[in-house]
């Protein structure tokens, strides 16, 4: 039986949600031929156009706003959703450094010749549609329209209900943009609809017309996103970062490190939500516990920690593997690099992973061992994140193990193909 | 309700796998950390140990071919089942080949310096367990379990039912070799029974223990593991390979790739299914089908290419965009390269097409355009072929996007992680 719904009829979604796929994938494969100068001129003309209409966003985005303060949303969520003219020019600002960074379309990643004269290049290509479905952030739009833009990628933006008109308004001049370059409007595609059956039909691939998936919001979204895709997925479900203090670690660098990397931004998937200090160094414990307290982090461990420090509170099972996304770690003594490496194995969500520690050759077993999207040594975790990697810009970061791992950049956004040059070369039998 | 099957029951099939699944993944993790030296020690000691095992390796197979035969099986399905000496003294070469090829594990794909200091380095790690579902070519398990094991990867190896007893010779074999080199022998496990639900057990990804999975065989086969594998899948489901003959082509060249293309050999996915004659060049149109009729190719067309030659026999809607994997080519007058790359978009299957002309400029349009996982000027299709790339070897041919697109070879079956080395350095709020 067929449910009505705002889209005119399931079969009226369907087929909204099919021809925005097909006309995104026309539009990918004009793009996938316009020149770099052509791409990057509507890049200037979408800050532009953002830049003109900051009016009519803020406008749109009142009503938003509005909207969730009746629906009774925390203030996190009205933040997200909120715009100004600050942040407005922050998007432009966004799209004019993306216009900037250098066209990944066409490079040569590889290039060799075989002893019978082929000469065999790997060209990088656009990976083709991308569907980015999002939630409150309405800046997401521009970030991730831009990027996908500029890798000659063609983007589907599905954004949450609660913000559909601040991200309709941001669309309106991201196309009228495109326009002025004379690239296809559907390069830049918005489900225009609040309707949450978009979201399963852009899961399935719309007819293969979407070659990858990329949420971002809460773990939720993303969790759903992983479970029902028919199509590649760049995403992380969570950031479970660990700092590991060995005890050849330099306290004061140990110290500015973990308060960083837990407290610099705590609401970032790069946060540290789990510190390990190796047992053999009892002298580290009790200033780290300090470091961390003062700096406002409720610290949670075992009695040993408790009895180092009596601000400490009693972990339960469930604090360890646990993202806090708040001031709030799980603190455990562990067995050296060994017991470190083997609490990461099984609470660690691949994501980003950090030791401290003087000893090179116990740090280069920790990178070789923990199988994480990024580890570090004697830095930061909080440096997860592409603009820090020098990407310039990122889509997201990816815990996956294919094509994109760790921060989803221009070049993540990209495949590559053969191009082979011959001169009449044929097979042997 | 349970059914009853050769494991056992459901739930003993179900525990079978995911043994294999656990102990795969328990191996990975110790082959991971092997040093270059004892994998390459294991790859020679296994290819000792199958020349040792030659007569239990054909006895075995004795049994299979006899069945195969019993079952009414066709001559060439039991040429691909048949093991005899030169073919397992193939198997134990390809595998000390494998050996000699430079390690993929560990290597620095990219380093750089930000200018806070962080070093960060791009390193090359093994993807995993790979989930290798082959028909009835014996020696996939040996070239398929070498490749894994060198790039650092435990391998499940789940064979047709028909190749049973031949394949868990051969398993053997190699077992023998990773023991002998003090590897744990699930890094390359085999699935012990015939069972057709095994297949799905793996598509599912055996509770996460399987991070990818490589079909080997034919159409029925690769389509199953595209439409229901859970985790990705590094395949082509056919390679409809054109070759575009354009109005600026050297005749004689272009005589020589269309036959090559199409007739070294017919079965191979990169043989040449589609003949493309820019219509401008009503010269080479002659000739050309001459050439293949000669070899002993039959040609379908249309009218006009019925008129230049009177053995060619009618083409109908079907024969474009079919793989015939036999000594049959479509072939069909285009409007120039514009029409060349319209009909492969059309019918193409993204795995290997060919230019040959003497126009620079339209060999780029046409390289640039058809967005195949390879493109060739002035070569033949057929060299599409990890080999011929100069790979060494390879698992499969892949059409997909991600990560491995055209030849699976070493560097396919790995991945990478970010290594960051620091001094301290935190991240500014």
């Amino acid at each position: 039986m067929k449910r009505e719904d705002k889209a005119g009829g399931e079969g009226g979604l369907e087929a909204l949600m099919q021809g925005i796929g097909n006309a995104a994938r026309a539009a990918q494969r004009e793009l996938s031929l316009a020149d770099s100068a052509q791409r990057n001129g509507a890049l200037m003309a979408m800050a532009g156009a953002l830049r003109g209409r900051t009016q009519a966003i803020i406008a749109a985005n009142a009503g938003d706003i509005e909207d969730a303060r009746r629906n009774g949303r925390p203030a996190a969520f009205i933040d997200r959703l909120m715009l100004d003219g600050k942040r407005i020019e922050a998007m432009a600002a966004g799209l004019e450094a993306i216009a900037d960074l250098p066209d990944p379309v066409g490079r040569t990643l590889a290039e060799w010749t075989r002893p019978n004269g082929l000469r065999i290049a790997r060209v990088c290509v656009p990976l083709g549609v991308v569907g980015m479905i999002f939630e409150s952030r309405p800046n997401v739009a521009a970030d991730a329209g831009g990027l996908c833009l500029k890798s000659g990628n063609a983007a589907i933006l599905r954004c949450g209900s609660e913000s559909l008109r601040s991200v309709a308004a941001i669309h309106a001049g991201l196309t009228e943009g495109l326009s002025n370059a004379r690239l296809p409007e559907a390069a830049i595609s918005l489900v225009p609809v609040p309707d949450r059956d978009a979201v399963g039909l852009m899961l399935a691939g719309l007819g293969g017309t979407i070659d990858v998936i990329i949420p971002r919001g809460g773990k939720g979204l993303v969790a759903r996103v992983q479970a029902e895709a028919r199509v590649p997925v760049f995403a992380h479900l969570e950031g479970i970062c660990h700092v590991y203090i060995d005890k050849a670690a330099d306290l004061e660098m140990a110290r500015r490190i973990v308060v960083n990397a837990k407290m610099r931004r705590t609401g970032v998937c790069g946060a540290a939500e789990c510190l390990l200090i190796d047992r053999a160094a009892p002298h580290l414990v009790k200033p780290l516990l300090e470091a961390l307290i003062a700096a406002g982090c409720e610290v949670r461990g075992d009695a040993a920690l408790q009895q180092a420090d009596a601000r400490v509170r009693p972990a339960s099972e469930a604090d360890f593997g646990h993202e806090f996304l708040d001031a709030v770690i799980a603190a455990k003594l562990v067995d050296g690099v060994t017991g470190a490496i083997g609490h990461i194995a099984r609470f660690g969500s691949d994501h980003t992973d950090a030791i401290v520690t003087e000893d090179r050759a116990t740090a280069e077993w920790f990178l070789a061992r923990v199988d994480s999207a990024i580890v570090l040594w004697n830095a930061s975790t909080q440096f997860a994140d592409g603009a820090e990697f020098g990407m310039g810009a990122e889509i997201g970061i990816a815990t996956g193990r294919f094509h994109a791992r760790g921060p989803v950049g221009l070049e993540q956004l990209s495949t590559f193909k053969y191009v082979v040059h011959g001169s009449g070369q044929t097979r042997a039998p």
